[in-house]
């Protein structure tokens, strides 16, 4: 095969360029309704809406509910029938996982005015978190470490994760990956009704606080509906990558770089840039030198016609402008000297720094998390964190002197919004009181 | 008035509180669907649609487009125009709420591990943030300082802020406070309208990257609908105050920062609960003592029928269990000992400590924000700060020792689940390789 090839020279690049990267999908009002009736029959009907659409859904036919909670012991048993390596390699994630998770954690803020009033705000970890992780073919252990070890770090009371076993078929990397991350509830559920269940509870799923993790256009809308009556982390799109590369890498190595977006499914999105057009060519060369070699060839093929595209750019600065407008989930700086790019680069959810540092080392054991917004949402958004599992709460203590200062400020400004009551409120502290 | 009295000890408390707290609205729906054929018909004809809704939902008739937006001039003309004390106010509530959204930036994290590899995420401000202010008889100076005030602090490129002007009639304090804040562009727009035009941008309203600010039931349909689109703080519900009062304080402090949160609207809810029953009888003859006084308090009278209780509770840890279970956006700790109580609170938007701090200081002027999570939300979500403002954009930079001891972990992994090209890719950074 050969790749899509894009100049940003040409005329007609924007065109092209918006084209290749538009995300309005026409069937979104029918998905949106469809799990709209979804979330209505779990609402009103419960465990036994659940039971019905799994039976359906994932065909599970005569599953009775008790038989989709994973228990503890399950999760130990298959992390125990793991191969040492396997083990190991789970482990040694999760702890990086783990440790970077730790440097994000929320400071409480406290400090006292020139007046002595004191100012703060004091942090708590959400309660309960409600964990989705894709199930089937797309069943990722690393997605329920990089989900549930920053909830734990967080110090999350419960964790309650939902990921559909369609068949009945458990993926045992998958329930090794719960029993390292903590998880303490596991329920072989998914699609929009798994997210029903888990914002207003059932009489066997626990109501959660908040929900997060990837899924597909059901769960993605799932969780934009419910969003309100629990939090939500984002909405997950299609997967994407953008290589930016001065030429001095090696050809194959991007190639490998851009079946590893590709090989996810056929909506995934890798493209590469690059000011050198010979580089662009061995790029090319090499995808089609190596292409074969994949087990996963069909679909790489797909999502590389579909979605993906080597594009010629003026230079570094060019590359740059075509960042921040594209705001990729992952973004490869295949360069000499990444540094020196870094300060221009305004939204990307994650960077992976040089040569050495392919993204595949973040999906999996660097540390930061993979969990990353897509579809330009790194304009406003970041990666999971242990942040996102913890909230801050301000507190206002005034001092005497402080509510002296403080109530006639308040007292013009409420009477300036006509809030008689607010002004009456912050005089009565003003002066002495019954309760001094 | 006599206020409605619960006890936490009655058989039916539970039941009677949450017919009180109820939060679903049967008009949902359809305020959802006005909402989804508005922001269809802005994305489809930009500005001729905004203008054709401000001028029937605004009755501006025959308004121009041009007309819409307010010059940075104007906004200075309004301020200039203020009395020197109420503009000494508004300045010192502005200098005070960024002295405490400086406290809340996100620092960057940077370390290097064991093996040289440096993980860490840098900061970058949002770009350019959409502000949405209440307008007419609702129309906050102070909302505008909370929302934009954090943003400018956060280093936003670009604040564009939409408030409506029914019947084309300015609110001069809101003026003012826009140009205290620095607010960039000001269109009197508003609705579901004004939220679809920051969200997609037509010919004269930038598209923006985050939505802040209160609003109506539309207001908060269309930043659910937009939400992933661009970003949103949080969807808000009706104000709340919880009082938690040991029976030491000024009935009439208490009745009066009742008063001062329901006279926002009929829907507000302002509750007090202690285990004093004489305590609550004062309050409830305090309220009925001042409420004549109120130049609102048809309002009040209102929101306490609807949604105020004075509740009886067994004691202060019932209270606890009670205020976890609310989750209030305000919460008053009118107590002699509010710090006793502080470690219980799981669940709050903003805490006000003490006797001498209402919560009428923390709308105002006592620095942390007044924009806050409403209707149990607090369970997820915190006050507006200037992190809303900000995200963090994940760096990975693998050593060469770094890179030989990771690219095993993630081949591992990588083979786990079936993901060939992700291994093949980690597993090129392992060795040599013709880009040394």
């Amino acid at each position: 095969m050969s790749m899509r090839r894009l100049d940003t020279a040409d005329a007609a690049f924007d065109a092209q360029f918006a084209a290749l990267t538009d995300r309005d999908s026409p069937e979104q009002t029918e998905i949106d309704a469809r799990v709209a009736a979804i979330i209505a029959d779990v609402r009103e009907r419960g465990d036994e809406a659940v039971l019905e659409y799994t039976r359906e859904l994932d065909r599970r036919d005569g599953v009775a509910f008790d038989a989709l909670e994973i228990s503890r012991e399950r999760m130990q048993r298959a992390l125990d029938a793991l191969a040492a390596d396997d083990r190991a390699a789970l482990e040694a994630a999760a702890e990086r996982i783990a440790s970077f998770a730790e440097s994000q954690k929320i400071a409480p803020v406290r400090y006292h005015d020139d007046d002595g009033n004191e100012l703060g705000q004091i942090v708590r970890p959400i309660e309960r978190a409600g964990i989705y992780a894709p199930g089937g073919k797309a069943a990722y252990p690393s997605s329920v470490l990089m989900n549930a070890v920053p909830a734990k770090v967080a110090g999350v009371g419960e964790i309650v994760m939902v990921s559909p076993a369609p068949e009945g078929v458990l993926n045992e990397w998958v329930l090794a990956a719960a029993a390292v991350a903590g998880v303490d509830r596991f329920f072989t559920i998914g699609g929009a009704q798994a997210v029903a269940a888990l914002a207003y509870g059932t009489e066997h799923i626990p109501e959660v606080d908040k929900i997060v993790g990837p899924g597909n256009a059901y769960v993605a809308s799932a969780k934009r509906q419910v969003f309100g009556r629990v939090g939500i982390e984002s909405v997950a799109g299609p997967s994407e990558v953008l290589i930016v590369a001065d030429g001095t890498g090696d050809p194959e190595w991007a190639a490998l770089d851009l079946f590893a977006q590709a090989e996810h499914d056929e909506m995934a999105r890798a493209m590469l840039v690059s000011p050198d057009a010979d580089y662009l060519d061995a790029v090319d060369a090499a995808v089609e030198r190596l292409i074969a070699d994949q087990p996963r060839a069909a679909i790489i093929r797909a999502a590389l016609d579909g979605h993906g595209a080597l594009i010629r750019c003026a230079d570094l600065d060019d590359a740059l402008r075509l960042v921040n407008a594209i705001a990729p989930e992952h973004l490869e700086l295949a360069v000499a000297d990444p540094d020196a790019l870094l300060d221009g680069i305004r939204h990307a959810g994650a960077i992976f720094m040089g040569h050495r540092t392919p993204e595949a080392f973040g999906d999996y054991c660097a540390g930061p998390n993979h969990v990353l917004p897509t579809g330009r949402t790194a304009r406003f958004s970041s990666a999971l964190g242990a942040y996102d599992f913890q909230k801050r709460i301000s507190v206002v203590s005034a001092s005497e002197a402080g509510a002296r200062r403080l109530a006639p400020i308040a007292v013009r400004l409420a009477e300036g919004e006509g809030l008689h009551a607010h002004a009456a409120s912050a005089a009565a502290r003003a002066g002495g009181g019954s309760t001094d």
